[in-house]
Order: C-alpha cells, then sequence, then structure tokens
C-alpha cells in the first residue's frame, strides 16, 4: 500500500507507556488498541503500547495482565519506550515520573493541570534539554483544541486577552442555580449524585482548578511564565440564589470565569493578569450561553479579533481525544524528526497586582428603609472615583436592598467602597459583591 | 538577554517573500515590520522580509520602494528566501508560483482555497519530495483555527462530521434577510455597498467559495483527497424572502452550510460526502446565531465530541493573523529542523453519490385550492418512502400553499418525489425545495 507517510518496511515503531488506568487511561489505551492501523497510517510507524502503570493489579482492568505494572519506574526507562503519557493525577508522584521520563529522553503527554501550573518551568526546562516533545493539550478544556491554537495559529498574533469556562463542575452547578433557583448547597450535592462533582469538590468549587489552567494559559498567551501562585483566585461557594436572581434581572447569567489579560500599568509597560472568580455575564455574550459540563474559550487577539472554542471539557473520552492528539504529534515527530514548540517565556511579563485591575462590579446592600439611604451610600462609591452605572432598590422594610452596579473601577477602589459601605450606620450588611464582565465599558 | 528558543548570536535570519500587496498582504507585510521582535523570539531567528511581488509599481504602498517588484519568478528563487507567502489570489498564476517555490525548496504558506481545491495534490506531491511545508490556515475560515486542530488536535481521533458557515459574504445577507424581510437582489446590492459583497459575486454566492474550503476541510478531516470538483453545490441566489419567513415559522434560519461527512455506504465501506448548499437550521443549533460576516465550525468527532470554533472568517487582519501563524511555524522548522504534518490522504474514501445522501427537506407548494390536494400531495411522498414530518397549509385561493417538512431520506427519492408533484394536476408550482439541517431525527 503507497501511503503519504514514512512507512518504510520495517519502519521502527513508537513505544508508548501509560501512567494510570483511571477515566481518561482506559480510553487512551483503547483507541491505541483499537485505532491501531490508523495510528500507524498517520504517524508512518507503528504505534505500540509498552504498558500500563497502575497501583493496584488485583481487579481485571480488560486488559492482557502482561501490560500491566505497578514499576512506573521501570516501564518509563525501558529503551523501547518514546512517549510516556502521564494521566495519574496530583502532583508529586507525577512530578518525579514526569522528570524521570524527561530526564530519559522520553516525550511526555500529560493532562495534569496542577503539576504544569506548578512546575511547568522545571519540566519544560528539562524537556528542552533533552530535545524531547512536551505536550498538555488535555490539561485545558478537555478536548477542545485550545493549547495548540495559541501556541501555533496565534504564533504570528498577538494576544491581548483569553476569556474561559475551564471547570466544568462549577459550570454545571452555576448553569442549575440559574435554571432552578436552587441554593448552592442543593445544587452542590445534586451535582454530586449525577457524578459532576467529586466527594471533596474543593479543587472544583474554590476555582483551584481553574486557576491552574489560567495559570497554563496566561503563560502560553502572554508568553511569560505564570504559576498559580500568580492567579488571583475567588470560589463559587458563596454565590448565593439571590445573586442568581440579581443577574437575571440584570439580564446576565454568573460563570466561574478563567481570565488571562494583557494589562497596560501605568508606567506604560505591559504585565499579564490571571485571574479566577464567579462574575455576572451579560446574555447576549456567547459565553453565557455555555451550560452544563461544557467548556467555552475566547481568545481576543490584535489581528484575529475574537475567537471562540468550544466543546467538551472533561470526561473520558473527550480528554483521551486530546491527549492522543498529542501522542500523534509526538510520534510523528519521533519518525520524523523535529520538535514541537518549546515553551515560550521570552516575554518575561510581570504579574499585575490585583488591586490595579479594572472592573465593573455589581455590589447587593441590605439597607435601612428610610430616606437618605441612596445618597449616603452613593457618597462612598464618588468619594474613591466609582463611578456608578445603575442602582435599584428592592425590597422594603427589613428586606430593603440596594443593588449597584458600577463602571470599571479598580479593585482598590472598590475594595475601599466597600470597606467604608460596612461601616455606614444605614448600611446593615454588604451582602455580596461579584464582577461583572463581557459587557461594554 | 536570555531565552528559550534557539537565538544565538548570529543565527541565520529566515527571508520571506510576500506575493500580492492587496488588503492581506499588506497586513501581512505591516505584521512582519511592526512585530519584527516578537517574530524573532517566537521563531528563535530574525525573520527579514526579502520582497514583495506586485502587478503595479506605479502608486506608493507605503513599503520602501526596493522591496517591491514585479518580477515574483526572480523573488522566489532568490538564495536568502526561505518561505513563499502566497496571497494572489486567481489559480493560474498563483499555481505556477506556488510551485516553482516548492521545487526551489522554499516553504509555502497560502490562503488560496481555490487553487489547493483545484491542485492541493500536485502542490503537496512537491512540498513532500522537497521536504518543505506547505501550509493553508488561511485558506478555510480566516483568523479561526481549523486546519491545525483538525491536522494535529484530532490527530487521535474519528471525524465523523465537519458542518460550517465558511462564507462571510452569503451569511451577511442570509442573516439580513431573516432580520429585514428584505429579498435577496436587495439585499444583495445592500451587501455590496457595504463592502460584503464582490462587483461579481459569483463565487460566494453561488456556493464556489464555500465549496472550496469544503474539499479541504473533508480532505483533512478524512485523510482522502477531496476536490472542489467533488463537492455537491447549490448557491443561495433562489432563495427568497418567502424562505426565510416559512424557515421562521418553522423556528429556523437559512444558512448556507459546508458539510464534509462520513457516511456508511449499504455495502459497509465508509465513504465522503462534501457538500454546500444553503439549508434550515433550527434556531437552538449552534450554528442558528452565527450572523453577519462571520464564520464557525462545528467538528463532531468520535472521542472528542462535539466541537465549535467561531471568529471572523475573511478581512485583511483576521486572515494576516492566521497567514502569520503559518510563516511563524514554517520559520521554527527552518530554525529547528524538522517539518509540519504532510497530506494525509492514506484513507482513500471513494466520494459518496448525492443520490444516496439521507437529510431531511422542507418543500414549498403552490397548490389548487381544492379538498384533497394535500391527499395527493402526500401520497406522492409516500409512495417513494419520504415520511412526512410535518405539513403546514398557508393562505387560500391563489396564494395557497403546502409547507411539507419530512423526515429523513435520500436525495434521490426526495428529487424523484419533486419531480411527481410537479406534474399534479393540484400543485401549481414547487416553490422551493430546501434541506433542513442540524436537527434531530
Amino acid at each position: 500500500m503507497t501511503n503519504s507517510t514514512t512507512d518504510a518496511p520495517g519502519q521502527r515503531p513508537v513505544g508508548v507507556a501509560v501512567l494510570g488506568h483511571g477515566t481518561v487511561g482506559a480510553e487512551v489505551v483503547r483507541i491505541i488498541r483499537d485505532d491501531a492501523s490508523d495510528l500507524r497510517e498517520r504517524i508512518g510507524a507503528p504505534l505500540e503500547l509498552r504498558g500500563i502503570a497502575v497501583r493496584d493489579l488485583s481487579y481485571d482492568r480488560g486488559v492482557p495482565a502482561e501490560l500491566l505494572t505497578t514499576d512506573a519506574e521501570a516501564l518509563i526507562t525501558r529503551d523501547d519506550v518514546d512517549i510516556v503519557v502521564e494521566l495519574i493525577g496530583g502532583i508529586d508522584l507525577p512530578r518525579t515520573l514526569v522528570r524521570a521520563a524527561l530526564d530519559a529522553g522520553k516525550s511526555v503527554v500529560t493532562a495534569n493541570k496542577a503539576l504544569l501550573a506548578a512546575y511547568t518551568g522545571e519540566l519544560a526546562e528539562s524537556a528542552e534539554s533533552h530535545n524531547v516533545d512536551l505536550y498538555f493539550e488535555a490539561a485545558v478544556a478537555g478536548a477542545i483544541p485550545v493549547i495548540r491554537p495559541l501556541t501555533q495559529s496565534l504564533a504570528g498574533d498577538r494576544v491581548d486577552r483569553v476569556v474561559g469556562i475551564v471547570n466544568g463542575t462549577t459550570n454545571f452547578i452555576l448553569s442549575a442555580m440559574d435554571e432552578t433557583g436552587a441554593d448552592y448547597a442543593e445544587t452542590l450535592a445534586e451535582a454530586g449524585r449525577l457524578g459532576y462533582a467529586e466527594a471533596d469538590p474543593t479543587a472544583d468549587v474554590e476555582g483551584f482548578d481553574a486557576a491552574a489552567k489560567a495559570a497554563i494559559l496566561a503563560s502560553i498567551a502572554f508568553h511569560t511564565r505564570v504559576t498559580a501562585n500568580d492567579v488571583y483566585r475567588e470560589g463559587i461557594s458563596n454565590i448565593t440564589a439571590a445573586d442568581l436572581t440579581s443577574a437575571r434581572a440584570l439580564n446576565c447569567t454568573i460563570k466561574l470565569l478563567a481570565l488571562c489579560e494583557r494589562v497596560t500599568g501605568p508606567d506604560g509597560k505591559d504585565r499579564v493578569s490571571a485571574r479566577v472568580y464567579p462574575a455576572l455575564v451579560p446574555r447576549e455574550h456567547p459565553l453565557s450561553t455555555v451550560s452544563g459540563a461544557f467548556n467555552a474559550v475566547v481568545v481576543e487577539a490584535q489581528s484575529a479579533g475574537r475567537l471562540m472554542f468550544y466543546g467538551q471539557g472533561a470526561g473520558g473520552a473527550p480528554t483521551a481525544s486530546a491527549v492522543m492528539g498529542d501522542v500523534v504529534m509526538a510520534a510523528r515527530n519521533r519518525v520524523q524528526g523535529g520538535r514541537g514548540p518549546r515553551e515560550s517565556r521570552y516575554a518575561k511579563l510581570e504579574i499585575a497586582p490585583m488591586s490595579d485591575i479594572m472592573t465593573r462590579y455589581y455590589v447587593n446592600l441590605q439597607v435601612a428603609d428610610r430616606a437618605g439611604v441612596l445618597s449616603a451610600v452613593a457618597a462612598e462609591f464618588a468619594t474613591r472615583g466609582v463611578s456608578i452605572s445603575a442602582v435599584r432598590q428592592e425590597g422594603a422594610g427589613e428586606s430593603a436592598r440596594l443593588v449597584v452596579v458600577t463602571h470599571r473601577a479598580t479593585d482598590r477602589a472598590l475594595a475601599d467602597t466597600v470597606a467604608a459601605l460596612d461601616k455606614l450606620e444605614s448600611v446593615i450588611a454588604v451582602t455580596s459583591v461579584l464582577r461583572l464582565e463581557g459587557s461594554a465599558e
């Protein structure tokens, strides 16, 4: 059979070791075994599974027993292994194993955002010094191609902003709260029952997962090393049914956003801002329609304008699709020679302090039901230069509330305003403060 | 300054020749000149503009005169040119020049879909035999990364379907007709005035442009060489204001779609279907919300599920963004060694005959206003096994009409039915026949 790839008879196979056999690992193994003939054509050589490292050999995983091993270190350093696929989760063990693989001259494909957001520097440097590939398309937004478009397709453009819904659990919860009017605790419990939230949902609902992804996106978009520690982070556990009701009244919904922005400071220097928080998003914004466990990433670049990528951000098969794309690319590089793009960190932008970041705000206040309250509240905003876009009074008597929406202001000015409001005699409580993203001005 | 790319002092520059200085060419030249320092870091060597081939030297283009030449052949074969960017348009001249560039060992970046859809075979073979890159991200959907995600990110997946809105002119016209209720001729004239339609709009409105893009998408998605001649094509010039009204009544809009599908024939063999036609799309389908000059491509793959890519499909800056992404990748390959993915055509699927393709249909009939018409019409559908999903009677007397929506049926069965309806005494005319895509069953 003639074909276009380098498929000379006797072409040396490309050996793959898979670390971890959970939902994604099992799917990756299935594809390597079931689609062997397509993969061979696309790579130009056979892709051969050398082994699967697992912790527990005691039950039947539906794969030949001789492929399974508990000795990951021995598996990855085998001479006939070219590519190591890390799908273990956690940080410390995968860090050791990925380092060992790179140091042994193996290319690595990983879906581990937490690992990358913490140690991308040492891993990228090891990959470079051993001239191997480190691919991680599956680490952000599952099956949705985001890393490769940012790294390659936009390599000749200047990215200004990346805004994504990159955590399915929180998006499922917020979408459900918006649809049903139920409160947070109830909806989280329901998400757990349906398999959309883990037994310990902290990493998702407190924004750690999204923050790791924001760090990865910001690093790539701005050619600067950004770690999870550089990302400002708020979770969704304080969002109430009342917040969603107020959002609806403003023709908005609430989404947990990962935002990566190029911001120009007062000194004229570009800085990077990476942050994760729940925000009001206008219903006409494309991200507002991303519901349930779906993910979407909007990229704004100087020449390209606004691009949006949408799809399934998690799950065994979608994540395996992204992993296998990386495996095929790494394998092609082995066969044809060459390397994928290396880490690009030349811009070395500083991280912008959160207090300088400007957004619009929604502030919900429980207030005394008497004359002069609005004027006292408005004065506190005005004193700090926070311009008010709209105010609405809701309820009466003990449930009297003011909903204030501001124009763009710095985080510092808003925080100062909220602190001052809290001390006002006529303000019973500042019930919630949320940012408003994706609207004009 | 330390940095991550191979930027040794004295690194040989990568030379670029740009053919054509229209909207896109001028923008590409601007980026190469204005963003030189970023491009150098991303490539690992300086990117240097060697010259711009134009037809007419007689006016000031705002670039140094010594860069301009009318001798494209001499420019592309210069020893210090590594990458040729073809932005001329047309087919014959670019074919000659691209061939000459590839044969001279230059990598080529082109946005020319018509050229690729006709001659991708000879161009890809020349690129392969000279071991150079042939990149064309800008040829489909402008700034939206589609080629690279399909070629690389989905390299380990099995694509079943690609459906896109890939022509801005027709999408602008159909969106405007939907919003204003105006008829086709009037809206086309308006699109021309606003710069969304060319003086001769044939390539856009008759679907030739979309068909070229469908050929490119189908080739890549299905690892099979598909040319523009293999694409079934209908344009939008017969779409009437009445069709859009009927679509609205069915909670649909009308879009010119490029569809690429893997279809399994009665013999169990996979075939490729590539086709372009206006179709009714339900308002809840993500493609229905893509309006104006925007483009979007939906990809359905076995593991990834449904992905959507959205953005600006045309215009100088967006197209230049895609071109420059390709230029940077081709330049990196020059510096680091290696090659981008070659043409993948191993699957060699046959083209499915249009008559076998199954879709749903909307049929609009002008009928005599008398008893028994519906039964006579329904009988013609039933005889040919075309199952009716809904029928609506509209108007009365001379303007009596029947709107029939079918379940899925083959193109052959539907065409036979329409021919029979045309001969029915009670049918005055078959006013329009459109396909319905993106709905259940």
